[in-house]
C-alpha cells in the first residue's frame, strides 16, 4: 500500500498518458448525459470527474451505483463503465441495462469480464494497469475520464493541470506526508494520530470538493478498517449542526474533519468557521486540512492525497495491514 | 410537532389539491433536464422526487444543496427552487443563477422574498400553506412537484398512488405509530428505545429509497438533537462494511437501522441480508424497518413516516421538545 500511495503522482501522469493513446470508437456523436456507473474504488473517479466539471461541463453527469441505471438513459447518452477488477457484478449488470438502452459505452477496466464484453460488442474500451486494489487506481479511473471528455470537447484540456497537479502531489508527500517526515510536519501521521480510537466525522463543501469527503470516509473503511461518516456545506448547516446535542456521553469520541479550500464560496468558508466554533464547544476535537495549489483539480487531489496518507497511518495505529 | 406528524397524511392529499390548482404560467416547453434546488427540509422533496422517478422519468434530475447551479443548467432547464420560508439565503441565490441562465423557473415557498422575487418576475409560483417548520412540509414539498412533473407529461399520474398513500400512512398511524399505542406495537417507539443514547447508522438502497436514509439522518438531527450517520446499498458493500472493526470500543455504541422494501433489488436484498449477520457479530444492534403499501409512493412515504415518528420519541428520550 506504500508503495502505491508513493506512486500516485506518477500514476496520475501515466494515466493521462493512457487517456491519449485510447482509441474512442465512435466519432462526432453528440451526447446530452453522461453516466458514470461503477461501485466503490471504481466509482470514486466518477465522483472526481462530477465534482471538477461542476462550474463546466454543460451536460449533466451522474454517478449511479447500481445493478440498474436510471430511466434516462438513451441513444444521446455516455455511459462510462468503470470496474477495476472487470468482474464487479453490478457494473457487469449496468452494462446491459446501459447496452440495451441504446447508450453509448466506454468500458474502463484492467481486465475480466467487462474486457471481454466490450471486446466482443466492439465497445470502446480503456484499459488501465493490472495489480493494484482498487482504489489504488484512483488516478486511472478519474484522470482517464477526464481526458476523454476534453477529447470529445465536452470540457477543456486537462494536460497542464495534470502535469501541475502530479507536482504538487510530489512536493507534498516529501514535505508532508513520506513516511520519512517526522510527526511535527507530517500532516498525514499527525490527523491519524488525532482520529485514532476515535469516529471521524468528516465535512467538505458540496461544490468541487463533496468528492473529498467521500473518499476519505472510503478510505477509512477500506484502509484503517474504522467507521466513519460524512456530510457537505451549506446544507450540514440545516440539519446536522443541530444534532451535535446527542448522544452525550458519545460526542467526545468523534472526531471532525474538515476538508477546506481557499476558493470555496466565500458563505461556505464563513459557515464552515462558525461551524468549527459551535462544535468545538462541545469538546470536540477539530481538525482542518487545507487544499493545494493553483489549480482546481490539484486542490481536489491534494486533499484525497493527504486523506488517503491519514488512512494508510491510521491503518499502522489500528495494527492493521492496509 | 406531533400535532403535524399526526395530519401528516392530510397534508399529502391536500398538497394534491394545492397542484391542481397551480397555473403554470408556461406552455408547450421542451425540457430536458430538471433541478431542483433547496437547503434542508426543502430539498428533501426534491431528494423524495428524484428516488420515485428513478425508473421512469426520462429526463435527469438533479438536487442541488447551494448558492449556485451546475454549469448545464441552460434554457431548456426546469428549475424547481423551493423554500419553504421563502428567505433561505442559498436558494435566493440559486434562484438568481437559475434566472441568469435562462432556465424556466417554479419557485415554491410559503411567503419571504422568494414570493417577492417570483411575482416581481412573473415567474410560476407555487404557495404552500405557512406555519410550518420547513422539516414539517415534505408533503407539500415533495407531491406538489411529482403533481407539476405529472401535468407537464414528464411522469404518469400520481393521483391515484397520493390517495393510495394517504390511506396507508393513516393506517400505519393508527396501529403502529399513534402516542396511543403502546411499545409493544408502536414501531416508532420502539426503535426510539434502541437508538437512544446510539449514534444510529442507517442503511437503505440507493434506487428509490435513499431519500429515506437522509431524511431519517436528517430527522433524527433535527427533532432528535442527535447524531447519525447513512449509507446505501449496494455501494456500501464496497467500503463501509469492511469498516464494522474500529474504533473497537465505540462499535457498541452505534445502532444500525436498515430501510427496507420487498421490491429493492434481489441482490440488494441478499446483501443487506448478509451485511446484517456480518454487523451483528460484532454485537451491534440491527434494527430493520420495512416499507407498507403496493404503489412505490407508499412505500417510499411509510419508511418516512415511522423514522419521522422515531424521531419524535428519541426526542422525548433525550427530554428535548422536537
Amino acid at each position: 500500500m506504500l508503495g502505491l500511495l508513493l506512486d500516485f503522482p506518477k500514476q496520475c501522469q501515466a494515466a493521462k498518458a493512457i487517456a491519449d493513446n485510447a482509441r474512442i470508437l465512435f466519432e462526432n456523436r453528440k451526447f446530452d448525459k453522461i453516466v458514470f456507473a461503477g461501485l466503490g474504488g471504481s466509482a470514486i473517479g466518477g465522483d472526481l470527474v462530477k465534482s471538477y466539471v461542476f462550474s463546466e461541463c454543460r451536460i449533466p453527469i451522474s454517478v449511479i451505483r447500481e445493478y440498474v441505471l436510471p430511466a434516462y438513459v438513451d441513444a444521446s447518452t455516455l455511459v462510462f463503465l468503470a470496474s477495476y477488477s472487470g468482474n464487479t457484478e453490478e457494473t457487469l449488470s449496468a452494462y446491459r441495462d446501459a447496452k440495451e438502452k441504446g447508450a453509448t459505452l466506454i468500458a474502463i477496466s484492467s481486465d475480466g469480464a467487462l474486457k471481454e464484453l466490450a471486446n466482443t460488442d466492439k465497445v470502446t474500451f480503456i484499459e488501465v494497469p493490472k495489480g493494484l486494489p482498487p482504489r489504488c487506481a484512483l488516478g486511472n479511473l478519474s484522470i482517464i475520464p477526464l481526458c476523454v471528455l476534453a477529447k470529445l470537447g465536452l470540457i477543456k484540456d486537462v494536460g497542464p493541470s495534470i502535469n501541475q497537479t502530479a507536482r504538487i502531489l510530489e512536493e507534498l508527500k516529501e514535505r508532508n506526508l513520506n513516511p520519512g517526515i517526522g510527526e511535527k510536519d507530517n500532516i498525514a501521521k499527525s490527523v491519524a494520530l488525532r482520529l485514532f480510537n476515535k469516529f471521524a466525522v468528516i465535512y467538505s463543501a458540496s461544490v468541487h470538493f463533496d468528492v473529498c469527503a467521500t473518499r476519505f470516509r472510503g478510505q477509512i473503511a477500506e484502509n484503517s478498517k474504522a467507521l466513519g461518516s460524512s456530510h457537505l456545506f451549506p446544507e450540514m448547516n440545516h440539519n446536522e449542526i443541530v444534532g451535535w446535542q446527542n448522544p452525550k456521553k458519545l460526542l467526545k469520541n468523534l472526531a471532525v474533519v474538515m476538508l477546506r479550500d481557499d476558493l470555496m464560496h466565500p458563505r461556505v468558508a464563513l459557515r464552515m468557521d462558525i461551524t468549527r466554533d459551535i462544535i468545538k464547544k462541545e469538546g470536540v476535537n477539530i481538525i482542518e486540512i487545507w487544499s493545494r495549489g493553483d489549480s482546481l483539480l490539484s486542490r481536489i487531489f491534494s486533499l484525497i492525497y493527504i486523506g488517503d496518507f491519514v488512512s494508510y497511518y491510521l491503518a499502522i495505529l489500528y495494527a492493521i495491514d492496509p
